[in-house]
């Protein structure tokens, strides 16, 4: 089945033949090769492992002529954009060989035999951590590069000692087969085993299936759609063995806007969020989705400047039509709602580019019904204006878990402040204190991950040094001999 | 319905009067009370939480006398293992309050702003990590004071700052009783709410689920069988928001019994291992139910050592009657079953004390057959004959999740051991390599945890203090003001 065609984002134009899909023969005998690859991958030194990510960084900047031109032809996110994100994702790929280098993967908890009965008497206990094994990567629409082929869970992945049998996403087709092929050489370069790299491509929902069902599948990163992830995180838990499933499902990531901020700074903080809420046309895990705003006069007027500046906002073509039409769908539902007062009327029909959209609600209405609580993917938002901290903390609570959470305002040391903070790090990942939730630092202090459904998992990340914590297993040694604790490699 | 019932586990007569279990509504207040102390809580100091660990500490050894003669009346387990098993309890809430003492628990990583544009670029950023909320925390009924009421997951969570509501285990009801009564004291003289410390009772299946199914859940630890951990994992996952379950559901525990021991130290090791298999009656998590033996003539001695040894021990009563029975089951499926040669006939009927089974199978037969590979819970276990490394390593990977291997005889460095070390690390949490997998130090370095059945969250321990990272979550703050990170308990 010919199912992978390279699409024009901005003109739906097909780019070349269409290709076919893996076969399932293909998905295992990917996974069978990385199977085949794991004990060897896992006895690697961390110095290994940091030149195949820093071999990895660089041949991506090497092909930034021929991949950022393709990456914006097939996702029409714009060529400064996508050059940034290659910077951002080699960058990435150096930063967790810095983190190898550094040790850190391999620290140890070495607890010393104490002499006696238990409980106070105990043998010799090393704790160490090994690979999981294989991990199925699943690619995102949205960043081509930082969250794709070569992205940060295949850093994080092959970080910690796992071979990746990468899921390509179909939005970007071509970009990814380049980019796949150029992963291959480097692997092969550097003398590793062809199975610590693998892929698998397909638009239809049984390529991933099949991949997560594979018994030599040891955990599964996913970033993308609700459905679609919770699609797959059904399958990882009804294998006959089931296996970690780290998924990042959406998130609406709410910013308060306090009263404080809300006179001397309104009009200037407006035109950022307007900007924020259409960066890449909306279609950021972390776009800010809904406002929360006093309804008082000065709220109204912020929320008029708000308008004001989305209204002149010009987002791009979407990533593919399926996104598109999610989006218009999205909007035009929470255009027709009863509690919802259309501010900024959004949509355009699929012939011509997407407006924003922002719309009004009252906190209550909003509380009420589960439909206004879900993202729509794209440059659309909701104001939800309240009337007291009170509400403020229920719309918090009805939203139960994002990415992020921003507070505007919160500067100062009040009773009102630390029961928003306390509500902000109840429902999200990363609380912000200024600026906006778009853009996210990859650092050892990252979090991006939060309750569900901005994660299945939601201790874990998936940006940031920490990511490849999910994909290390710890193991007690008790009275390991010698030649275990010395032996380089094998534990 | 008057459902709960505190029985002679050796004569299987009841004692006092029954009682009904939790109703709905008890339930849903028992929860309210700790979503309501949440927050209180979760801002206490680290050193306040210390303090209450060790107050719960205190009581419990104070309430020795009456506590351990109830625990041995309702179990069976025998006044001097409950007594060290009381010990181990208070030396687990004590050795969690030094953790927080210590501040481990509030380690922060603090990533200083960088001037200029991403990704090198970035804000100041602070990891910290913040309680989960509400813990739903299933006792276990084998270990009526290390993994029940005031058990290790208990003081997990009340140190992470996470309130608890226990379920107690219908196999011990007074003793949960009077334990809960004991906790509750505790709380209430350190002048904390009501709510950090709640419990529910009932021993049909609608109760568990039900405290799973609180909205206001924020996790749960549950150690237990297979089926009823796989029942509450589904639920969990089933709710609207889904939430970490932290399930310990059984294992089979492999010892590999290399050649190079046979000879020298078989009849002491057969000793050790008879005694392991059968000690508290074989219900034990980490009890010894695979014993991997080369097929050679030292091989078939060292069997033959093992059941003489087994013959001669004689396990006490087992807890309840339905554990009996689903021993009995067990032990009657292996007898008959066509690949099994039963080297010592265990069982003895309903009515009599029970007696341990001694099975032997080959490689291939258990390799091929899932029901051999399940743990039969007591004092049964399975001789596999092996004649190759290669076969070794394949009934490993067949068993696939375990708390423990053990391994005996991997002394020195060779490329069989290498293999041997490599796979265990892949099938378990904790690897011995002298001594019996019965007996878990609580310590930093142990991990008591493995791939699924051993755990549904394998990188994740129920025993040692890393058993406290199940219940935080990690949040970054994003431009804190300063007021917020110097807020001591708001993050």
């Amino acid at each position: 089945m010919a199912d992978l065609q390279s699409i024009n984002a901005r003109t739906g134009q097909p780019l070349g033949a269409a290709w076919a899909a893996s076969t399932a023969e293909e998905i295992d005998a990917a996974v069978a090769a990385a199977a085949q690859a794991a004990a060897l991958f896992a006895a690697t030194s961390a110095a290994e492992r940091a030149a195949l990510l820093r071999d990895l960084a660089e041949a991506l900047l090497a092909g930034r002529d021929t991949l950022v031109p393709l990456a914006d032809r097939e996702s029409g996110l714009g060529l400064a954009r996508l050059g940034g994100e290659l910077d951002r994702t080699a960058f990435q790929l150096r930063g967790f060989a810095d983190v190898l280098e550094r040790g850190i993967v391999h620290a140890v908890i070495d607890d010393a035999a104490v002499a006696g009965m238990p409980p106070a008497g105990r043998p010799r206990m090393l704790r160490v951590r090994v690979p999981l094994g294989p991990v199925a990567m699943f690619s995102a629409s949205n960043f081509p590069f930082a969250f794709s082929v070569l992205g940060g869970d295949t850093a994080a992945a092959l970080a910690a000692g796992c071979p990746v049998v990468v899921k390509s996403h179909p939005a970007h087709p071509e970009l990814s087969r380049q980019t796949v092929a150029l992963a291959r050489q480097v692997v092969a370069a550097r003398g590793l085993p062809v199975g610590v790299f693998q892929s698998v491509e397909g638009a239809a929902v049984e390529t991933g299936v099949r991949l997560v069902q594979a018994p030599a599948i040891a955990a599964v990163a996913f970033t993308g759609s609700f459905h679609g992830g919770m699609a797959l995180a059904r399958v990882a838990a009804e294998r006959a063995r089931p296996i970690p499933f780290y998924g990042e499902l959406g998130s609406v990531n709410p910013l308060v806007v306090l009263p404080p901020v809300v006179p001397s700074q309104g009009a200037a903080l407006a035109e950022t969020l307007a900007a924020s809420i259409c960066q890449g046309a909306g279609q950021f895990c972390t776009s800010p989705g809904l406002v929360i705003v006093r309804q008082d006069a000065a709220g109204d007027a912020f929320v008029q400047a708000l308008a004001d500046r989305l209204v002149a906002q010009t987002p791009h073509a979407m990533l593919t039509p399926g996104i598109r039409h999610a989006f218009e769908q999205g909007v035009s539902a929470w255009s027709c709602h009863a509690g919802v007062q259309t501010l900024v009327p959004g949509g355009a029909g699929m012939d011509a580019l997407p407006r924003p959209f922002l719309g009004q609600v009252q906190a209550g209405d909003f509380i009420a019904d589960a439909r206004l609580q879900t993202e729509v993917f794209g440059a659309a938002a909701l104001v939800v204006r309240v009337d007291s901290l009170a509400q403020t903390l229920a719309v918090l609570r009805a939203v139960g878990g994002a990415l992020t959470v921003t507070l505007w305002g919160a500067d100062s040391d009040t009773p009102e402040h630390r029961d928003l903070v306390r509500a902000a790090t109840q429902v999200a990942g990363r609380v912000l204190f200024a600026g906006v939730p778009t853009g996210v630092a990859v650092t050892a202090a990252q979090q991006h991950g939060g309750p569900f459904p901005a994660s299945t998992a939601p201790a874990t990340t998936s940006v940031g040094y920490a990511a490849l914590d999910r994909f290390l297993r710890p193991v007690a040694l008790q009275e390991a001999p010698a030649w275990v604790v010395n032996c380089r490699g094998l534990v």
